[in-house]
């Protein structure tokens, strides 16, 4: 396990890391900010005891990464990467064909944000990243992801094919998310299943996508190149979502 | 028509509003850069008789808006706001069922941006935001649009009910994106189709909502509330493009 200092910052962000049982250490709030998302916070703090410091705007601006706090900013003791096999466990124990992202390189925090987020609503079981050439888990990530990253389990690998080699032994297809590839009504996204998304700019790299099994297209009718990375996800993985529901 | 200063950075987008043919009024670039990407940019601003000017890194820095010029940032004459009827006389030009999305609100230009480049590519004929409450088109919007804005029209309107209401008569049905509407695959998005999107916080306004004839919703399965507005609306819109395919 590694363990990263963390700040949680704004009101969403905040107030599902402490409904998620998240350990707090300490919870900075803006003096006189007394409307009700901020009561309702601070009653979940004192619920679990969490220590809370009353401040003035000035010190949570100072502290705050996202310049968008929104008047509160929570200290998490740490924050914990997952490790590959938990995900596959969580997938077993719900009774459910593991489904995992893979994101090969994705830099910029905002559409890793989304991306967890939406492996969240997608029932996605994990999100895999690099170890380098990444963006981590910061505190932007944590706002965007919009408390999801409370619920989804998140875990570095040095080397994502070699990551995908070791999955495919225990049974996962991996579909590699690529301009050229098979529309994605015409492939077979049931199952145990890796999404294997790529960077903003180049997409999947040339060896993870020879390591992936089949690789799938967005149907594409305008004038220029491609989706943002984190709408491409969504768009594909909730076509894997509606072949597993059996819908449409 | 309503026009606006507007400042182009970056590689992609410089590079797309001159294939565009769009209007650049001088075209500065970083001195020294002399990399593919760039001497593609002056090769095709010569082709235009643009106006180019090879400026210090210093300069570009203080120029930009975005903090993300990658040694490039044109100068456009100015920018248009679309009319909605260019739209549907767009639809009927190309002999398709119009198929608009419509922003009730979005505040976030990356937000904004990601949309009209999933608008381009998901076939739309452009996308209607309104005037107040809202981000305009910024120059964080263009290049977060990738250069969708080249080729997407935006129109800008005073009231969006009453543009549905508008809409409506020359019969567009509208399709509010909402948690509580029903399951997407259950809902027709086929035919002449206004998509309509609700903004981060808030979802879609309730006198916008009671307009639309359906409310659609994705299927979620976990642990938070909504996905990111753009990929909530990919999502929808490639729901639609399956429908409109018959694909799935």
């Amino acid at each position: 396990m590694k363990y990263e200092e963390f700040t949680i910052e704004g009101r969403n962000a905040v107030l599902e890391a402490l409904r998620s049982g998240r350990t707090i250490d300490r919870l900075y709030i803006q003096d006189g900010c007394k409307d009700g998302p901020i009561q309702t916070i601070v009653r979940e703090a004192r619920k679990r005891d969490t220590i809370l410091s009353f401040v003035k705007k000035e010190r949570l601006d100072q502290m705050s990464e996202t310049k968008k706090h929104q008047g509160v900013i929570a200290q998490a003791a740490a924050y914990e990467y997952a490790q590959v096999e938990d995900m596959l466990e969580a997938a077993r124990a719900k009774g459910e064909d593991p489904f995992l992202f893979l994101l090969d390189g994705i830099e910029d925090p905002h559409n890793l944000g989304a991306i967890i987020r939406t492996a969240n609503l997608a029932g996605a079981h994990g999100v895999i990243i690099p170890r380098r050439r990444a963006v981590g888990l910061t505190a932007v990530v944590a706002r965007t992801s919009a408390g999801a990253l409370n619920y989804t389990p998140v875990a570095r690998v040095t080397n994502l094919s070699v990551t995908i080699e070791d999955l495919k032994k225990q049974g996962l297809w991996f579909a590699c998310a690529d301009m050229d590839g098979e529309v994605m009504y015409r492939c077979n996204l049931k199952g145990p299943l890796g999404l294997v998304i790529g960077n903003e700019g180049e997409g999947v790299g040339r060896l993870v996508r020879e390591t992936c099994d089949m690789t799938v297209s967005i149907p594409m009718k305008g004038d220029i190149d491609s989706l943002n990375a984190s709408v491409a996800a969504g768009v594909l993985a909730f076509e894997a979502v509606r072949q597993r529901m059996g819908a449409g």
